[in-house]
């Protein structure tokens, strides 16, 4: 007999004689003549309800199922006369496959965050985490389709790289040396032409320069895969691992690059509003009141867009008192962020063509800016509640002027041989954009701390599981 | 005005007044009164043909149009008098955008693949890897299709880990620590407890047990990630950094597995032959002749299933001479595996239960095996060409057989402990497997070495760009 899954079971047409369920039991209550059990299998938040009558032969089992434990039913689904539930299954027999006893620990509500981290291969069989692995899974799917219906190409970036020098952020050494006794030169330094790869590599911060050399080929391309930072930074909004999306367009410029963007944020909403609905009312009573109205907000507003200029004067003439202070050239920081889609424009704002001198060597210099006020093409997608949520540019591909933004941040023209190249042969005027793939998902689901959004969290003193 | 990509203008239902194409020249071929273009934006594996009349005001420009320039190209769409396309472009203007000089290492056909490999930034805008990174972001979109139709939920497992004895190959460490001078405790050996994550920490081999929790709660997962070996070997089929798709499927034994598996691999199959037919196409032409047939081989035969120990007795009558003997409680070596699928059966086959011995700790032991035959449930999928394609097992469920299988295999169980618990709290049956994602693209598109289907491949000595 094949397996029904709960969450099919729940969406059935009309009755049937017959049906094979298997899951967990997440509750059981015992009346006189029957018990009623919360089969829960992870396909859906809400669980079905079994009812075991005490004259079923099977019945003595019922005593072993425990919250937690392992179960079989079959039997028929039927209307449900109780509240809360369309169908309910009348169990024909009753198997229980494997027990749990008094020392699960799920057993009793109102673990904090904090105990269900450290019991991070147990907290998916909870509502809360259910909900936030299911919607991670949807989101993932939801990015992939959205490019692949425009025609976008899935890239690979690799995730060890010998570049050192990209400036993101501290990286992780990969080796397979003898950290006991490496191996060393005449000049008695560690020898690293002795390491795996004949050099120094790390773990990757970024694939966008390698989506680049992908979009100069197949025009649209986009990386999504795990990214880096070996920052001891203790945050709800860091972590050392985590996943990122970076499309690159060639052919497109930084108003074409917000289309993108813009139109990415809009699709991801609307698919998970769609296809997880049930655990988004979950999010939006337990987690965050506030989730489905700011969902709403994005989806329904237009975005506006803001110079990077206008913003700065927007702030000054606020009135507001600022923590990190307002002046052309400063990075805008989340109170400012904030300010500007939430209290000012009151809808998502895009902010482009920032100072060159806080952005990466990379970006497209602005044509005919006044002197001391240099900018570059770079774009950042503020939203409600988080701020920065897509930071992207379009991409500098006049060799001189990618040459001279490169001494400007005194890189080694060396290492980017081929990140010039791109340059050299049919340049293309080219733009992209990063989003990371956990942000985006505290997003949707209103959960507070990245750690509780990943899987098994990496993070200072943390790699447990 | 909005950009056309080839692919779309190739498949056209009617002509257009003005259409706007952006790529790359492939090749130009100049007449009296014209010159031909063909121009190629990565979209599809064909170009589309332009026709630049000597009497246009931007004539002038296509002397600098040289093969790797980029172009843009505004146009009428007209049925084509010449063979080999439908439709063709006649320019009404046109446009260098980045020119390209007789240093652009493509201009030539016929450079080997070694010598495409060193450059990588530049190779995927040949045909072949053009055709190559088209069908791997397919494949890699299948993929998703599959277990997202089937109610399959996706887990990122991660990428560093703690465990260092999975035993499944050799680890990479990862670290912060500086190799020159790392911190000593007492005992004079590097503490490990100052490293980033206050201990030794590795990259991931393998998904797999970080899957089996997802399933004990989520009932059907799978992940699709990078995963590594720092194996020094230099083979066509080795790579340092390889991306694996690893599905967990709770209440499920070692049948299901095989159903689950061939539904797969059939399905993949498919879905590329329907939408990469020309890039297949063009493998089959210039890369494998035989491409096409062995795809339909798997796709039309009906899988076989035999036993480990039926596989034994078929080899050891089969009057075949083997390089590596064969006798029972020995592993199938590759030219075994080809003989079952290619001569044998002639079709393909999955092989299963396997001596004890020779397998890992968490698969499952089978029940009334008789003495000094002990096996366990694990299946090896069989195609021809390579052998093993998909490698899986049902898992051990029972703690004390689990428990068993690790103090054979010597493994601590204090580093365990959470696996071990699946197996105290709520245990199900469950099975899963693993497919190398780069082993399927060799498959599907017939290219012999590993470092011809990923973007940069990261092997012993090499990890450029």
């Amino acid at each position: 007999m094949q397996r029904t899954l709960v969450k099919d079971a729940l969406n059935a047409a009309g009755p049937s004689d017959a049906i094979l369920l298997q899951g967990w039991v997440r509750t059981r209550r015992d009346a006189k003549a029957l018990s009623f059990i919360e089969l829960n299998d992870g396909s859906c938040l809400k669980g079905m309800q079994v009812i075991v009558d005490a004259t079923l032969p099977d019945y003595p089992h019922v005593a072993q199922a425990h919250t937690g434990a392992s179960i079989e039913v079959v039997g028929r689904l039927v209307e449900s006369k109780g509240q809360g539930q369309k169908w309910e299954v009348v169990a024909t027999t009753f198997k229980v496959i494997g027990e749990a006893d008094a020392t699960y620990p799920l057993q009793k509500k109102g673990h904090t965050l904090e105990f269900l981290r450290e019991i991070a291969h147990l907290r998916p069989r909870s509502n809360l985490f259910g909900a936030v692995f299911r919607v991670r899974s949807r989101l993932a799917y939801a990015i992939h389709q959205f490019f692949q219906e425009r025609g976008f190409h899935y890239v690979h970036a690799p995730i060890i790289t010998a570049s050192d020098a990209e400036g993101a952020g501290e990286m992780f050494r990969v080796t397979t040396l003898d950290l006991e006794n490496p191996p060393r030169g005449e000049d008695k330094r560690v020898d690293a032409t002795q390491d795996f790869f004949a050099k120094k590599t790390f773990l990757t911060v970024s694939g966008q320069l390698e989506a680049e050399i992908f979009a100069c080929a197949l025009s649209n391309v986009y990386t999504f895969g795990p990214t880096f930072r070996a920052e001891n930074s203790n945050t709800s909004r860091h972590a050392a691992e985590f996943w990122m999306i970076e499309p690159e367009v060639a052919f497109c410029d930084l108003f074409g690059d917000m289309d993108l963007a813009e139109a990415f944020v809009k699709y991801l909403i609307r698919d998970v509003r769609e296809h997880c609905a049930a655990d988004l009312e979950f999010f939006s009573k337990f987690v965050d009141k506030e989730l489905l109205t700011r969902l709403d907000f994005v989806l329904e507003k237009p975005f506006v867009r803001c110079s990077y200029t206008e913003a700065v004067e927007i702030l000054e003439k606020s009135g507001k008192v600022w923590e990190h202070p307002v002046s052309w050239g400063a990075n805008l920081q989340a109170e400012h962020e904030r300010y500007l889609t939430e209290e000012h424009f009151k809808c998502p704002v895009t902010v482009y063509n920032y100072p060159r001198a806080i952005k990466a060597f990379y970006m497209r210099q602005t044509d005919g800016c006044a002197e001391g006020r240099e900018t570059v093409a770079a774009m950042d997608l503020l939203v409600p509640g988080i701020g920065e949520i897509i930071g992207g540019s379009q991409r500098e591909e006049r060799l001189d002027k990618l040459r001279a933004g490169m001494a400007l941040h005194h890189l080694d023209e060396k290492a980017y041989w081929w990140y010039l190249d791109l340059r050299r042969y049919g340049t293309v005027p080219h733009a992209g954009f990063g989003l990371g793939f956990e942000r985006m998902l505290m997003f949707v689901t209103g959960v507070g701390n990245i750690r509780d959004v990943i899987p098994f969290a990496r993070t200072p003193g943390t790699a447990e599981f």
